[in-house]
């Protein structure tokens, strides 16, 4: 198996003013691929450090992924280190990224400096892959140690435009080395805690073959992900070994498996809405947007997703949603009551098929003992029922808030598909 | 300048699985403490890989701080190599932690196992940190390297418990070793891409005193932060220095600072609706309440936020914001009379002093020559005056909505700005 380090470099990362999300993002790609990540690192800025941390991994790992270093104003220092570990002789401008820089820069109404066009020059012994994405390239540098086939592979620092090149970054590893092959098959949970997870399938996890890996994924948008791995042999064979495992695993879980293709959540509700052709609207109170925003980050939502009235206020579930001023006196705007008359009324006035609606305490203040931070109410509603579920999460702000909206998407993924299933 | 070395242990760090946030917490705070962090490193949970990297950061670092590879299923492979580097002889029980030990299980209504007890088992040549969080202690080892003084700090792996020891871990820091102090200023700006930024700093940039270090740190929701950092002296006289440079870039940026404090647009946006006692509301088509979804991640922000209507759909756009017909019909959704009609629209609607409106085209579908992708018009509305703004942009989806919401956020910024300094 080949290994790789992924190396990122930045001052940004080590004074602690940024989480590095990229090395976890690149190890997945890698992993999925059959490489394996021996090690990850972070260092800084300057051409000695770069230098002397590239050579020290070349000198261990079959692959080197760097991010970060480049772009006008950080004078470039991994393209300088480049330069010498590829014993280049001059730079070379890549037309291709000179033509993206162009047009990126005036898409913005903006003039290309020579500092911006100073990005398309490469060292010459280096390979290049365009970053369509943004003005600096990958550049590849294919060399030996110790007679031994090394690779290094420079990315923007920028996340999304790293993670953009990832794809062509492993067809070049695919065409250079010989990687194994990796089946995975990710099976997306929702509403049952890891540890919980664990003991339901502690049997059927036993009873596993010996290759066939299971790894838990929490993430508090998503649930827990279960991923089944198995590494080499044909593709069709180990799809079918997978399957069979898969059906014992459908029988203990139900319809807390949201889906088998490691899809988000927001987008199985799109995909179950589309097929029924019906549309959708949310009104939010303590998720605040999250939940349409989630959403709309769906390409082609605008198909079912009408909008959204985000009733922070009472006064606006009052005006807007049509909540009655008894509901909010008697209940408050954290009740059954409320959540179940904010999703007819935003149902109503949106004039959509289906609706949810959240209302809840996110924290850190607003908590009483009868409504403790942590609480949510999730209404759902069609023309033909209305429901309402609460549930109840111990975390900081942002991880409730994120919890809540989640919460409400599965609450309305099983709502949908039980009136289609009927 | 003492330096320090950070490292991870833990395979779901190196298969992507998890993102090391514990290594920027900890940055943080020996940064905060004049402590240089120069590398940060994450490595598989195997005895010989962390013996091996630990060695190489001793004889780099003055200070290696380890998280992971502690606890009770972890075969506690940390602690077999602080054994061996510490020349330790026997193991010995630290009393204190293993009454913490015994009082957490207890109150989790278990038993202490031999698992559990042993974990209050350290390296007789190790100093200990109770942990008062968890089962696992903090271990040092202060010890010598080329005739170097250097320290080892073996910390557990779980977030809380790991940060919840640091105050312990910098007072140690701070007894053994000379620590400078650091000051930094972080100035906000938003609107003025990172290339041109450098191209109108760089005069002021290059007249800065050679011990104030300038960084430039760009984030599509928050613009171009500029950090200024000084070494050593005194706080004072650093805080007064820097801020002779800052009134020099007051002057170039003008209103393109939007905090010298290092904030977020939403909370400054906040601060001023507070400050003014004014509330806001929000009307959204393409960011899809990723604007209220910010604005409402401010905790506090109840007490200005009134809500918004996510209008991702031209009959809500009509039938809730009141958008006329002729408007959607003569200009587009996606035009500057929409989003002014828009914005005094959710203004009315739920009876805010100010309102912010977008209407744009995140991608990647749904572009054409006249409104490509990546074009947003942005209202914003009080009872005094509308006012519109077109922005560009030519990003992926996501980065697109968060450039769009951002600048909405900016525009609102400096129109409640202008009203409040009249």
């Amino acid at each position: 198996m080949i290994g790789a380090s992924i190396c990122t470099i930045g001052d940004e990362i080590l004074i602690g003013q940024i989480v590095d999300t990229n090395s976890a993002g690149i190890a997945t790609e890698l992993e999925k691929n059959g490489i394996k990540v021996r090690k990850m690192l972070s260092f800084a800025d300057d051409k000695d450090e770069i230098r002397k941390n590239l050579d020290a991994e070349l000198n261990e790992s079959d692959i080197v992924i760097v991010t970060g270093g480049l772009g006008p104003t950080k004078d470039d220092v991994t393209k300088k280190v480049l330069f010498e570990l590829s014993r280049s002789t001059r730079y070379v401008e890549n037309t291709a990224q000179a033509e993206v820089i162009h047009e990126i820069l005036a898409s913005r109404g903006l003039d290309t400096l020579d500092t911006n066009r100073a990005q398309a020059l490469v060292p010459d012994n280096c390979e290049v892959i365009v970053n369509r994405l943004g003005t600096a390239p990958v550049m590849i540098l294919h060399t030996e140690r110790q007679g031994r086939k090394v690779s290094l592979y420079s990315l923007p620092g920028v996340p999304f435009e790293a993670m953009g090149a990832m794809d062509d970054v492993i067809s070049d590893i695919r065409l250079h080395y010989h990687t194994e092959d990796i089946y995975h098959k990710t099976v997306m949970t929702y509403g049952i805690a890891e540890s919980a997870l664990s003991d339901m399938l502690e049997k059927w996890e036993g009873a596993l073959p010996d290759d066939i890996h299971l790894a838990y994924l929490p993430d508090p948008l998503k649930g827990v992900a279960l991923r089944l791995s198995v590494f080499g042999g044909e593709r069709l064979i180990q799809e079918a070994r997978c399957e069979r495992e898969l059906a014992g695993l459908r029988k203990i879980l139900g319809d807390s498996i949201y889906s088998e293709e490691g899809e988000r959540l927001e987008t199985v509700v799109g995909k179950l809405l589309k097929k029924c052709g019906k549309t959708l609207s949310t009104a939010e109170s303590c998720t605040g947007g999250m939940i349409a925003s989630l959403i709309t980050s769906v390409p082609g939502s605008s198909d079912y997703f009408l909008g959204s009235v985000v009733s922070y206020a009472n006064s606006v579930k009052h005006g807007v949603l049509g909540v009655s001023d008894e509901i909010l006196k008697r209940s408050g705007a954290v009740s059954e009551e409320c959540v179940r008359a904010m999703a007819e009324g935003v149902r109503k006035l949106t004039g959509s098929d289906y609706s949810v609606a959240t209302s809840g305490i996110a924290g850190p203040g607003g908590g009483s003992e009868d409504k403790p931070v942590g609480l949510v109410w999730v209404g759902v509603s069609s023309e033909k029922r209305t429901e309402a579920v609460k549930f109840n999460f111990r975390n900081d702000r942002l991880r409730n808030t994120q919890r809540f909206a989640a919460s409400a998407l599965d609450t309305l993924r099983k709502f949908i598909e039980l009136e289609v299933n009927n």
